[in-house]
């Protein structure tokens, strides 16, 4: 039933010209005059922000393999129980166990102070009394990728990269790979630990924690964050013209594999209920803070989402599966799984989205779909618009735990929150339910209603899309 | 050569019919212009901000009795020196040493969670395991002293009394007690520890450390704060109709008296060098941040003034006194110390002033002067208008150390700077540099150089005032 590429070109002339006749041939009135009708029922339930208060006060922080996260999968399974989806089962996951454990670093020359400091995951720990240097400041990954490595031996190096807000997040993948690959590079030049100035926006005593990765043939170094305002006075320490020497204790430690899960939740389908349109979001969190805008707002407005359309009273053609994903945060690990497992039913996915990105309003509606079915996805666009949606690109990113969906061909689309202040909060202990605004999280409920839902009764699938490794 | 009560009544009949005439009898030109000339060179300069950069990297936290503490009158000395002062000296005073040690907290019912806790200055520790009981919430202080012995008998008291945001920062007062005699309230009535709700208005995961008070009849019980979004979280696991239960372990504990000083600087006086001018901040810190609003800024803009002023190449009739006083935080020893060595004196301050409120914008002069002198209050009150601010009442409080001052019948005013954010870092380890904007604190630096050269030059006294225990 898919229309050729020259069908569509057709349509997409005749639709620049009379676009209301079209509408029609894409998506029924009933169908588009129902989804505005959930779309305002979402505006007007709390579903979204019960479930992450439930989340964040009965279970809290849930870092992968934890037995919080234990925790969290049999409060999902619950939940979607006592909401009333159709199936909902669970899918066991290995999943890595990094554990934090004590942390404490301070300036010890010229003058002493204690530092706000965070170990990056999956960081080894510093011997057990501790780790002291002299610290060389750089201004970034890439400034410190370019020293003689006679300035980095036996030092700490210091990453002192500030990030700056951005609407779409894209200032973060600026600044992240001083975290991910900062170890590396200074570890290759001889470092004996990194420190890096918290990726985040905030001017708040919060270190930012997050993963960092190390490689076979290099050696591995303790790695962690500092807040801001901690970074800027390691900063002003430098202006002496006498050696800055710090101290940092971490005992952090990886402890093999755990057992978690993936937990799903299903609205079958009416007429095809072997298609299916997927919306997720993480269940695992970092461990600082009780995990309410990454990813208990995503957690709530997937689920929410579904259920809202579950209450409509009419189930669409296709079926809606909710995917709350296990350990995201350290290596999508519930993401990979689930494609792997599920690899030769992967074409039986139609589309995938992922909510990850706080709690703040969807401003954009992209999309990752083949050309021909852009018009299908336009339609879909003009039901968000009232929300203050604005129909973005044929580039979308997805969500982190839709990558692996991505690369195996599955079209995505992301409605895109405003990440303004996300990175003030963003894997800090100041990751909490108050942070995330009830109003706001509605909004993007209605988002995925409308989405998930048109998405499930489209006339078309939206073919494969062409592998893609990079994205924001 | 004070006028009496009748002269000034018909003086202020004039004044409203003909001020500018009455500007020339107070104030000659030559002092206003001159005040005029150094309100704009403290906008122009910058020294205030560079003292609180010195002091926060180079002492940080100073909490009194501390080895930080004697490092921070050490800084000031030299500073003071550096900066050319007429007199610098210091005067010895022993203070109250309590060390904060270790300190956690963690719901253990009916939802395992740890909470973001700091004890309460002058707190006992807990038993060296930690102490577990169930928790009894109250709304307020007041709410806590009408609750039945029974109920609170072997419990740990929750009081979670939100405060609200205000300029003039009165919505402290109304909370505030809660922190000081909560213990007590609580004790009395058989509780065996305390938490309080921070008092701050900041919605980060900071708690807000305080004086606490015992009482000699009363058993002693530990006593912290939690962070505002970890009291949200405590109170929402009430909401599932089993018990509430906490573990708090806290080490901190009293260490006894330790020398610290008062540090004082001088701009002596070109005619009557006995007649003093007193400008005062206080230089010790809580522990957890680095005291760059509480109390950086105060000591940043009243030693700036005294520099500005002397700077302007004009010396002042009378003497202006910068004191930095030791440890206000937890008793305003530096202060009674002061007014005990110097009862025999206090007739030759003329007026006194505190800065102690952060680092926003000056909006108000208020004043607490005999009424007679009033009329040359409200001459240096044009003289600040330019600044933004406006005249106030005769009821100033003056600032916490000028309490002993003020209670011994020396006239005090206040530059009440605008509070509304204060409370959002007051206590906290976020009170870090980055809080504090240069261009607000030379705004500071400008009022106080208005006031104190002009009251240096006034020609009159302000009288002596009757004492006043009570104040905002």
């Amino acid at each position: 039933m898919k229309p050729t590429r020259f069908v569509f070109s057709v349509f997409l002339f005749l639709f620049a010209v009379q676009p209301f006749s079209f509408s029609a041939d894409l998506f029924d009135a009933k169908t588009i005059a129902h989804a505005a009708k959930l779309r305002q029922a979402a505006l007007e339930k709390n579903h979204a922000y019960d479930l992450v208060e439930s989340l964040t006060v009965e279970v809290g922080p849930r870092p992968a393999g934890s037995e919080a996260d234990r925790r969290a999968v049999a409060w999902a399974e619950a939940k979607l129980k006592k909401l009333g989806f159709d199936a909902v089962y669970t899918e066991e996951v290995p999943v890595t166990h990094w554990e934090r454990g004590e942390e404490e670093a301070m300036i010890t020359l010229p003058f002493p102070q204690k530092l706000h400091v965070t170990a990056l995951g999956h960081s080894i720990g510093t011997p057990e009394l501790g780790l002291e240097a002299e610290v060389v400041e750089v201004a970034s990954l890439e400034a410190l990728t370019q020293m003689p490595a006679d300035k980095i031996r036996g030092k700490i190096v210091f990453i002192n990269h500030p990030m700056e807000k951005s609407r779409d997040g894209s200032t973060y993948g600026k600044t992240v790979p001083g975290r991910v690959r900062g170890a590396v590079e200074a570890a290759r030049l001889g470092a004996v630990g990194i420190i890096i100035r918290s990726v985040g926006t905030d001017s708040h005593r919060f270190a930012h924690t997050g993963m960092m990765r190390y490689q076979d043939d290099v050696a591995r170094i303790p790695a962690a964050a500092i807040s801001n305002p901690d970074a800027d006075m390691l900063h002003l320490q430098f202006g002496y013209g006498v050696p800055v020497r710090l101290h940092m204790r971490l005992t952090c430690r990886l402890l093999g594999q755990q057992m978690s899960a993936n937990v799903i939740g299903e609205i079958k389908g009416r007429d095809k209920p072997e298609e299916v349109v997927v919306i997720g979001a993480h269940l695992d969190s970092w461990d600082l803070g009780t995990g309410a805008l990454d990813d208990g707002a995503g957690v709530g407005i997937v689920v929410a989402a579904a259920k809202v359309i579950k209450d409509g009273g009419k189930r669409p053609s296709r079926t809606i599966r909710v995917i709350l994903f296990a350990n995201e945060e350290s290596g999508l690990e519930g993401a990979q799984a689930y494609v792997l497992r599920h690899r030769q039913e992967l074409d039986r996915i139609i589309v995938g989205a992922e909510s990850d990105f706080g709690a703040d309003r969807v401003w954009r509606f992209s999309t990752r779909v083949q050309p021909d079915a852009l018009p299908i996805m336009d339609e879909i666009a003009k039901v968000l618009a009232p929300l203050g949606i604005e129909r973005g690109d044929n580039e979308a990113f997805g969500g982190p735990d839709m990558t692996p969906f991505r690369l195996s061909g599955v079209p995505v689309v992301s409605l895109i929150q405003d990440g303004t202040d996300y990175f003030d909060f963003h894997h800090t202990a100041d990751d909490t339910l108050d942070k995330v605004d009830p109003e706001k999280l509605s909004q993007n409920v209605a988002a995925y209603v409308v989405f998930a839902y048109m998405a499930a009764e489209a006339p078309t699938h939206f073919g494969r899309i062409e592998m893609t490794p990079s994205s924001p």
